[in-house]
């Protein structure tokens, strides 16, 4: 799927001086074979890099009898991915500047941590997301199938869980049937990140190893941790894994329980549809989850032809006047009869109305209180309406199936991801990386430095087809004001 | 994920005179930036090969008010996608053989058809697969409102449709809410290949963009009708559209209604959990689609936990001994109480005992006749326990769900995917490609040589990580005569 | 299911003097025979109360090559279904008041209508309910097959589509598969109720059988349509399908849709525990249909068994102090750290402050509006944390599905009922019923004057043991003032 | 629903001679009241039928806060139900036999256990069925809860658990979440009976309340063990809880598991249809549930409308000639390019050809073995189809979905009656009866003699309208050689 596509920035050099033909051979031709930019490999962070003198030994998967590292098991040093894999021939020279490559996740050949002295911590915090327990529970396996590792907990409740409650020992037995079950048998909460205490209590209660699932705000807290912990040359190992049921990650494909929400948020698109198409100039609204970035929305778009408008952060759009929403709602139910409105919880952020109070207000993970678009929505329609209709029916339903979307077990695509993403941060972290988070680039399973996740986003690119199709497909105004 | 996953075939050259340390970081410092060998763009049929003077003009898209061809909007010859992104920068000096890229799919900056002068066929060979009925939508929808095509026509029960049925006429409003519908609406049929009747019939009914919708078997018929389309010289662009549930195809990443059916496959391993342990030595058989492959059985199993044993056509097993299944399933039943197997279709083929005419048959499409693994493995087990057991309870439930997975209409994951392939072979067609297949190469939309993936084949790596996890996940014997 | 079991108003009589054996023997003994009281057919209204002279003919099932009219095919005058079933026999001397009966449903040997003269219309009104379509499909098909009715036309929009727009013609071609589709395919809406110009364009129209899809308020208007018929002495048929999602109409066991509903909250509630069960003192909220009565809540709450305290219309409830909801929550939080909140949208209407212009409103079905009992507890159960637990982590996750749940398909269970109901209904206007409801009475399907069952009502018997079995399953307050 | 739809045996007496109004009317009141023949109370077996001396207390109910026994709470001896409630009147005169009551459920004033002495044993037999973990769930938590009854065991693997295997101690925490799992938690089997080693071991293990959980067989099983208890004089209740997905048990209205069985088999259907109508000539085969009647064969017909011919045990069907089902499938082929067919796995067993041994065969439970309609049907269509049509396509799918069927878990209508019917239980074994079963009669549960339930069949009713309407629905041939 074209969700990693990078940007399209090529520059079309054609010239219409030969025919076509002649033209499209002479290209392929020149095109037959090509020499690239060099590629610049990104530097991750190691436990030796600020403890040059520890100890390593073989990985025990060579005694694991359900392995049997033959040559090129191992993952190497020199094992890449490359981030840039859509090129454009024709802007190519002068190259352009060095493209990146990643480090393969998998299993090292050697290890820096003995399992058995190995405390690993595992935390969840902000949000439920499909997959939360799939991960922990995968973490909880693979420790202890794949590296005996004995000693796993789980911090409840969050970042504050470190240093406000007590760790849970966690065992496969305990963990069984997790990956089945919405939610974060962990408990999660927003906020609560303080630095000192955290590492504290880290530091106390002997963990080596920390697994950190969260969001970006999460993540940025991670890369806190990981400093100070840098700082006081500690053999602790801080690996990130991204979570974000929005999609909005940069770098990383897509996250883990992305799949499951699109595909429950059909339900909700086809319920708003059925109540409108049941009304007499019935319109059916759906928020979806989506506070800076429209993934959500847009692939639910694609996949229910049912939507006649996708409204996202990342496109501006306004209600009056030509080209305006209402103007193409009115034309849809003229036409139609019906139509559905599918709204990002962050489009039109700027268009509603906002109070003092609310221009100041903060949420617990310092994010801006983001309004209710949906319901504001529901009520500039209903007066429109009786404005511009006022002896007419009409119904606006309006679902906000969030909870009942980010609370359901992942999907059999998401459970998979979930898994080898548990299994290749627990690699990462056994050969001694720290810093890092995991996440498939073009497919394949990378490990990419923290900071460099925690500041990269991933908005919808509204100038590639993808967008160009979702407005073929709704008919939707583009919202240019002319 | 890492379903395109390269072989790994790097070797790792790692020597431990110095301390891992240095090493790493020598390593890390020598890798900082590096070159590659070149590439080879793997060139694509057009039909100005052998029809060199034809016309073209600017893509009509220019002028549809959902697109705003921007710089960059149009893919050129020159887009390329890397197939290999996975290195091993060790093993580089003296660089490998040329990787290969492909071209990108997308619209281009010029046509080769006149949207006015477009007759479209669309024909579904084979079996059935999730999506079947969202590529058919989405060709007619595309064509329609991408390309203001009005001549789109399917073809009735595959390939023998062409010259013994009427094509039927299709547009948007026929195929409206095709796409939340299981099976083709076009009906399929295997075998009924007859190249002469096939393109004489394409020749008289005036087609001139043919979209072969089909599996390997179809895909080679495909190759042949676009031979004789050149031998020809006729102006008729052929696609193919790659089309098989069980993921085996090569080069791009998966086929569609895979997702789908290893979804759907959870039902099934779930119902055979829940009769297998409800039981005494209970165990709960599932067969699951997969003939050369075992890509859902393999996916189906990663992603539920429930399963003790997979397997797959990869990997040979035995029943009988040491290591042989019935005593992994012995100590399974007297562990645990019950067993769950999962066994792909083509699994085990040598092992069944075949009569003299099973020996000769083939099925319509000339592939030799998969004998019931799932039955005959039912009835071993009977036998076994009988034998082994004779006075204890036992009971096997064994399940077939194929035609309640493929019959489902696609899951979200798998609509979006179909959509976009459908648009890219519409791209394709329309820039005068032919004699190629599109599909997604490391995430990225490409056009491929329809011959090349005639031949490809994707199999179960069983050397990678993710089989070795099959084991660790499910314990299960690796069926290695020692 | 007990969904139909009549009020508990027997007075136990034993006394303490024998042994428990004797007495349970004599009473048992004493028992053994009894008779009842009479009963009392409840009358019907039939189109010869006023047209005494109708022209009657053999039922043409007789040559229907499906139905093959035995001795005791056809239903009688005479073929009646108690409604009272249940019987306290110790309370029976003196004898109570007769007891009801009701015509049964099904075909009678002599019809009052010619096939070739019938003209049929089909109307929906009000809210949406899982059912709809199956009940419009089911008459189509129904008079189309069984009576070779030919002229069937659906009004769309609700009662105003009589007057203000065409009628549709049906047939079962057209109405094929909206058994499986949610809404209403002929649209609704609520109001429009204008009398003399519904009956004069039924007049004008030719209809001759009028079915009448809705809730209490549909049925009041179809009373009223039904008296201006009589009063003008025209020979049309009016039938009432009683449509209510809530359950709460009186005499029949349950409404369509119902059922489904039910298995739809499963859904919200199971994401509300998750949600709840994965934060630090999480409140999960769910509001379910049911104004006047709380059916979907407590039949939802006893499926689930994830439920803390379900809140209905027919139970009053209090916040603060002792024994009120509050408290019990606090508990239920300390005890458990999380609690699910199932509440009736109808329940606790008294306690919501209601502003001066709320007391005044309507809706257009001359409702009282109800406020938003959802919204309101969330805001008052953030006050009140705030209040007593200042600095201490809280969460309500509040979840409306509403249009999620009521937009669906109906279940199996559903569509059979539809599919009886709606052949019901042709039975009973065919031979010549009007003004009457049909619905299942203890399991059997009866006709019911319409006036009947349009001011019966159906409440929650918050005295029997199902009231009770909720409070046993939630351990919630029994909100009594001491 | 008119599932529990008494037989229609009235005779119409409606003469010809007056007009149908003045008919209709004299009728009409002539019926207006009526009484009836006497009714006799079904006798239930209590404990103190052999134990005339017992003592009996206040039951604790009364001191459980979540119940307020007022007036009419506690059900009283004399409190019945009305088996039969559909009546001709024109038939009563002379009045019939006397109609039969039962007691109806619920809790007594008086209890016969003293909770801290109740040693309950509940037990699993036969094949699985939706709803078993609900029921055992429900007795677990109804004895806890209710009656403060500490000591409650689960029997594993069957009536063979009671002398070959270890109660397991159950407990509501143990229990909590398994009305969400399909299954039994207790394992089952079939077989294993052996009275006098079962009574003995329910004797050692002190055992005096027995809850079993079973089919007809199992059932018969309960009443010996009931008879030798009696016969010994034990103070042990025994109460059976029918289950039989097949919905054959009679008297009571219908069995738990059935609604989701009906449910679960559209999944099959659909995906029959599908298979079948993208196939040219293509038969859907689909075999359900159902091997003395054909309750769900005929529920998922009616329920689903793609169906075109049901085959049920209560129904003789043929093959080949006139009238016969070869005919009608080359019919419906040729009008509709495809069929439905829907078989129950009793059907037909007279018809396909049976060897020697086979003739002998029986199951565990001794019931004579069954053949698989479904393969053989597949076979003989496939003969047909070579014979008379060599040289057409043709395809028949056949789809075995029994064990995806009865593994899930309850949906929320039977969720609801598995509670209601373990309470029930759990009223009447604490009130004294023995040797019952419980069960809804008319709606209303009940308590019928184990004795009774074990020798009635419900069988589907081929001459009332449902039957009929199956076939009005299917358009299939009534099978009957003229």
């Amino acid at each position: 799927m074209a969700v990693s596509c990078p940007e399209a920035t090529n520059l079309v050099t054609s010239s219409d001086t030969e025919s076509p033909a002649e033209q499209q051979q002479q290209q392929d031709q020149s095109l037959d074979t090509f020499s690239f930019a060099p590629v610049r490999l990104q530097r991750l962070p190691h436990l030796t890099d600020y403890l040059p003198d520890l100890q390593t030994l073989r990985n025990p998967l060579d005694s694991n009898h359900f392995f049997h590292p033959t040559d090129g098991f191992y993952v190497s040093p020199g094992d890449v991915i490359l981030r840039q894999i859509v090129y454009d021939l024709s802007g190519m020279f002068p190259p352009p500047a060095p493209h990146l490559a990643y480090h393969r996740a998998g299993p090292r050949e050697r290890v820096f941590f003995e399992p058995s002295g190995v405390r690993a911590a595992i935390v969840t915090c902000g949000g439920l997301c499909p997959g939360l327990n799939t991960v922990i529970r995968e973490l909880v396996v693979g420790l202890w199938e794949l590296y005996d590792v004995r000693e796993i907990y789980g911090i409840p409740a969050g970042y504050r869980g470190f240093y406000s409650r007590e760790p849970v020992k966690l065992s496969p037995k305990m963990v069984h049937g997790w990956h089945k079950r919405g939610g974060t048998a962990l408990e999660t909460s927003r906020g609560g990140f303080d630095l000192e205490k955290i590492v504290n209590a880290i530091e106390e209660k002997g963990f080596n190893q920390v697994y950190i699932i969260g969001g970006d705000g999460t993540m940025k807290g991670a890369v806190k941790i990981f400093g100070e912990i840098r700082r006081r040359k500690l053999k602790i190992a801080v690996v990130g894994i991204p979570k974000t049921v929005d999609n909005d990650i940069g770098i990383i494909d897509r996250s883990f329980g992305f799949q499951t929400a699109v595909e429950m948020a059909q339900q909700a698109i086809n319920a708003a549809h059925v109540e409108a198409e049941s009304a007499v100039n019935g319109i059916g609204l759906v928020k979806l989850m989506g506070r800076s970035t429209g993934h959500i929305a847009l692939h639910a778009t694609l996949s229910n032809r049912d939507v006649d408008c996708c409204l996202i952060p990342e496109v501006e759009f306004f209600l009056e006047g030509e080209g305006g929403l209402l103007e193409f709602l009115d034309r849809r139910l003229k036409e139609n009869g019906h139509a559905v409105l599918v709204v990002a919880e962050g489009a039109g952020q700027d268009l509603i109305p906002r109070t003092a109070a609310q221009k100041e207000e903060r949420d617990e993970s310092g994010n801006p209180v983001f309004l209710d678009v949906g319901g504001w929505l529901k009520s500039e329609l209903k007066k429109w309406w009786d404005r511009d209709h006022p002896n007419e029916l009409f119904t606006v339903k309006y679902i906000d199936p969030t909870y009942m979307i980010r609370a359901v077990p992942a999907n059999a695509t998401d459970n998979l991801y979930c898994t080898l993403l548990a299994h290749s941060a627990i690699h990462g972290v056994m050969a001694g990386y720290t810093g890092f988070v995991c996440g498939p680039i073009n497919g394949n399973y990378a490990y990419i430095p923290l900071d460099e996740v925690a500041k990269a986003k991933h908005q919808v690119n509204t100038r590639d087809h993808k967008w160009a199709w979702v407005r073929s497909v709704t008919n939707q105004p583009d919202f240019l004001r002319i």
